[in-house]
């Protein structure tokens, strides 16, 4: 159950696919040297490997409890936390003038994987805060900035975002949390949230919650909906903390994962009404959420990731270990590690392509989200964040998808030691379920896909992505090798077929378009599907042009990933066209009469 | 998380796939009248859906326990369980002669189906009684039978199936556990077994297990294993209970579901020896093993299929119940019921079309076993016996896996409500995840589908097989409704690939078999599609002729489903091909230095 950072495969990725080196040219990165780099990934992989991964299964059988209105984290938990603060890893991807490290998002997200993998629970406080800091640094005034912001950069205060209200799940316009104004300029806030992550703890002296809620006589639906600054201590002049605040965790949900998590039911206002403070405009609130929610996607996404790599890890040393049966030339005398029978293996490289496949995307994303801020030129940002509105749904649904499948195969791989609980894999499985579901329910994110990403630019950023692709896939023609033919012989269809796909699509949203989002999550499905095996390809093509000879264990093991992930998952693309694009007539004949008959 | 037993599918699936109106005209079925099935079908029903459905919960929370070295079941386990034997359910396929209900299997699968999907947990119990009553059947001698059938096929008694132990999992050979002759006749058995489902409960008063061990001097591996009946009590010539034996259920394992299920570590002879019988012939287990397992393979893959129509009549019930955003059409004044919404429409009509796919399979495979058994002619009993041979991993497999995907869809519905533990989502989901590890593996199930049962008569019963589904296939493009057009023009190019694969995969067998068996998974899984795809297009057909007019909804939904199934589904199946058979090349190249490196 013990967690080793990947750093090779992290680090190669960072500089092949997120473009590290080219980041650490602008001037905002100007700290991200490549030595640095090392140190700090060095770093946080001890942390990781040392403090947070041993805590994982203690936060799962010992989870976060609530006892006399206060939450009480599990074992550990809060000085895992406190050396999580000292360490500074809260800031890493702030900028250095307020007060963080000033390294790109890549390296932050490959910072956060590795905590992810060790402890996704505890991990998701620190991603929640990441969250508050971008919302105030966009929208808040100087004075929240200067209140709010130091604390919750260096993770002495953390934060929340309160959305859901048992009415208001996905339908954020349907919340009714309450906000009146008051003389002094504050708000009395009222009303009742419920998931919110980390709502109480015992790790940070003071919670920060930004809250959606509805100002007197504001429109229905998401136009009226504004954005509160809401502290657990109110917050004295001088900065040190005054009074309770009118809110307190009514009770924890008790979850199938993530114990370690404390989900709260929250109640603001029962003595009269919190105190809060608008962030942004009157009823701006929902730009205000999609600048806390987006990173917070990509975040998602990750722990997908993540724990698919835990998973991985935890499989291929089980696989090792454990003997069963007799493989083909394997020792007469003895029965063969389960590595070595050909349906274990096939299990173990679906584990390891796939989760190589969602690092290659996210870190590409994280780097496109570097690149929309900071890129040398007005294009060259406005080029990058097309790319980031494009990929953040892909990222988030299609890796916390495969974070499922790949631990449900890890539970496989351990046979019956898999559905006992003393080993981990089963754990995995049950935390990993949660990702699909928050940060906007996978099937919101296909619909984010389909409708308002693919007809950015008339469909220009989808085509953009697309050249990108055939441009690599050109490479790989020119290469005389078999694998790399394989892996052409598979992009290429794949590619075009997307293609056709995403046509097919765009036309269809002009015409039948309840029809035409029937088909939303298969094509996300497809289209992370086929990103995954270009990314590989990608992969597999700067490991073998850095080792021109080729017989490096790593570059052995990037071509044939790709090789397998060619053959056996990226193959399947082209195949998923009708699912997309037939379902159309099945939805509409199923009127919800017949369904339910 | 109430249950309502799907009576009109289940009985239509008996009547046209499984061809109970045949079966009904054999002799040894001449109980099978329909008004006696009918009423058979409704008591059962009473018993899953007031009995043993409202319990599933309770076994989740308040599992079983150990306490002073007995099996403590969860709370109305042991009167659920009396009731089940008093209303006879435990013989309902055991001839009449033998005191049983003498009804087919296809119907005692129905029967099992309501009860799995009721309570997955407690219904393992009879299934494993089931398997040790096959056993003393087929290889038990006179006395045996005489002394522990009838109190078997009453229920009174429960067996268990002693295979697993630490190093021999699905490696059965390498279990270690000793039997010595005795002068009167018995043996002595000692050693540990693991992962033994009710090995220890206080729902009856006899338990009789039986135990896979080794006579001394025996040979190494599968030829060298016997199979040995050792009762928790003994039993006197006169049938009363005799003195305790010496076994014990020494712990409990901690699993991720299916709590309700006690799942024992046994410990036989701490004092010695416990006492025991042979079953059939010495070294003859694995044969009778056999005969214990196959059925149960099928019970297992009819508990992939119970979990889903059970996570399906939720997640539609919460899907008409909770209401979110406006679906195109909608009222303007209230949310729509999410039911109206095309992505939750998808992910409802993925699960009743697969549940209903699966049904049918599995309700053939088990008309087949009656028709292997009790066929007019020896001609008609071997073809159907090779049908069995062939079915039954698929069943097991594909229906496993399907319930486990099913069930997450259900999660997946419910958005953040399916993560909590009280809708009861979650519960499926970790119950599920049990089936495709037990009862053989799914990677075992696939190498024995391809390795075994492709090759039997020469690939002849495979190919008979599809030309049923040739036959169908033209049966559809006989009608000039649009869905039926739909419906043909996916499954015949799937059969078609189908066909295609099965001949190379056979060819490959003959060669390079450790690269051919790599694709054994991805083959099942395509076989299973095709099959789901096929059985429900015959569904189809059947349904619309016993209904010329096609508009009773059961008509319509059935068309349409078979319809969605199609192009959503079965649409996928050619493009699996690949998978199947392009691994062999990166298993290979993927050497286990290189995959740990």
């Amino acid at each position: 159950m013990s967690y080793t950072a990947p750093l090779t495969d992290m680090r190669f990725a960072l500089d092949h696919i997120a473009g590290l080196p080219a980041l650490a040219s602008l001037p905002a990165y100007e700290a991200a040297e490549a030595d640095v780099v090392t140190a700090v990934l060095e770093e946080a992989a001890k942390l990781a490997e040392n403090v947070f991964a041993p805590l994982n299964r203690v936060g799962d059988e010992d989870g976060a409890k609530i006892e006399n209105g206060v939450v009480r984290t599990s074992p550990g938990f809060p000085d895992a936390y406190r050396q999580f603060r000292e360490g500074g890893w809260n800031s890493v991807p702030v900028s250095a003038e307020m007060g963080g490290g000033g390294l790109p998002w890549a390296v932050a997200i490959a910072v956060q994987e590795m905590l992810s993998s060790a402890n996704m629970a505890i991990t998701l406080c620190p991603i929640l805060t990441q969250g508050g800091i971008e919302a105030l640094l966009a929208h808040g005034s100087d004075m929240q900035k200067e209140r709010y912001l130091p604390k919750l950069i260096s993770g002495e205060w953390t934060a929340t975002m309160n959305l859901t209200e048992p009415q208001a799940g996905s339908d954020v316009g349907a919340l009714r949390t309450k906000a009146e104004p008051q003389d002094d300029g504050s708000y009395r806030i009222t009303g009742t949230k419920i998931f919110i992550s980390f709502g109480d703890h015992d790790m940070a002296e003071n919670i920060v919650h930004l809250v959606l809620a509805r100002l007197p006589g504001a429109p229905a639906g998401t136009k009226g909906i504004s954005l509160f600054l809401v502290p657990k201590f109110l917050v004295n002049e001088d900065g040190s903390l005054g009074a309770q605040n009118d809110l307190r965790p009514v009770s924890l949900e008790h979850k199938m994962g993530i114990h370690g998590s404390p989900t709260c039911v929250m109640s603001f206002g029962d003595q009269g009404g919190a105190t809060g403070w608008m962030i942004g405009p009157e009823n701006g609130g929902m730009r205000c959420m999609f600048t806390m929610m987006n990173n917070a996607r990509l975040a998602v996404g990750l722990q997908g990731l993540s724990v698919a790599e835990r998973a991985w890890q935890q499989a291929r040393a089980f696989a090792q270990e454990r003997r069963q049966g007799r493989a083909a030339g394997g020792s007469a005398d003895q029965a063969s590690p389960i590595i070595d029978h050909p349906d274990v293996r096939r299990m173990l490289l679906l584990m390891k392509s796939q989760t190589e496949a969602m690092r290659a995307l996210i870190y590409l994303n994280a780097g496109c989200i570097d690149r929309a801020h900071h890129a040398g030129s007005e294009a060259e940002r406005a080029e990058a964040q097309a790319l980031v509105d494009l990929l953040t749904p892909v990222s988030k649904a299609w890796c916390t998808d495969l974070g499922v499948e790949i631990a449900s195969l890890g539970v496989q791989v351990h046979g019956g030691m898999g559905y006992v609980e003393e080993t981990g894999a089963a754990q995995y499985y049950r935390d990993a379920r949660i990702a699909p579901i928050y940060e906007g329910t996978n099937g919101i994110q296909a619909l984010d896909l389909m409708t308002r990403k693919l007809p950015l630019q008339g469909g220009g950023v989808v085509q953009a992505l697309l050249a990108q692709i055939r441009a690599d896939c050109a490479a790989l023609s020119g290469r005389d090798e078999a694998a790399f033919g394989d892996i052409h012989r598979h992009l290429q269809p794949a590619v075009e077929a997307l293609d056709k796909v995403t046509r097919a699509v765009l036309q269809g949203l002009s015409g039948d378009i309840a029809g035409t989002i029937g088909g939303a999550t298969p094509f996300l499905r497809m289209m992370g599907t086929v990103l995954g095996g270009w990314l590989l390809a990608k992969s597999a093509i700067a490991a073998r042009e850095a080792d021109p000879q080729g017989d490096r264990a790593f570059t052995r093991a990037k071509v044939e990933t790709a090789r397998f992930y060619a053959t056996q998952v990226l193959s399947q693309a082209p195949g998923m066209a009708p699912a997309v694009l037939e379902g159309a007539e099945s939805l509409a004949s199923f009127d919800t009469d017949l369904l339910v008959a």
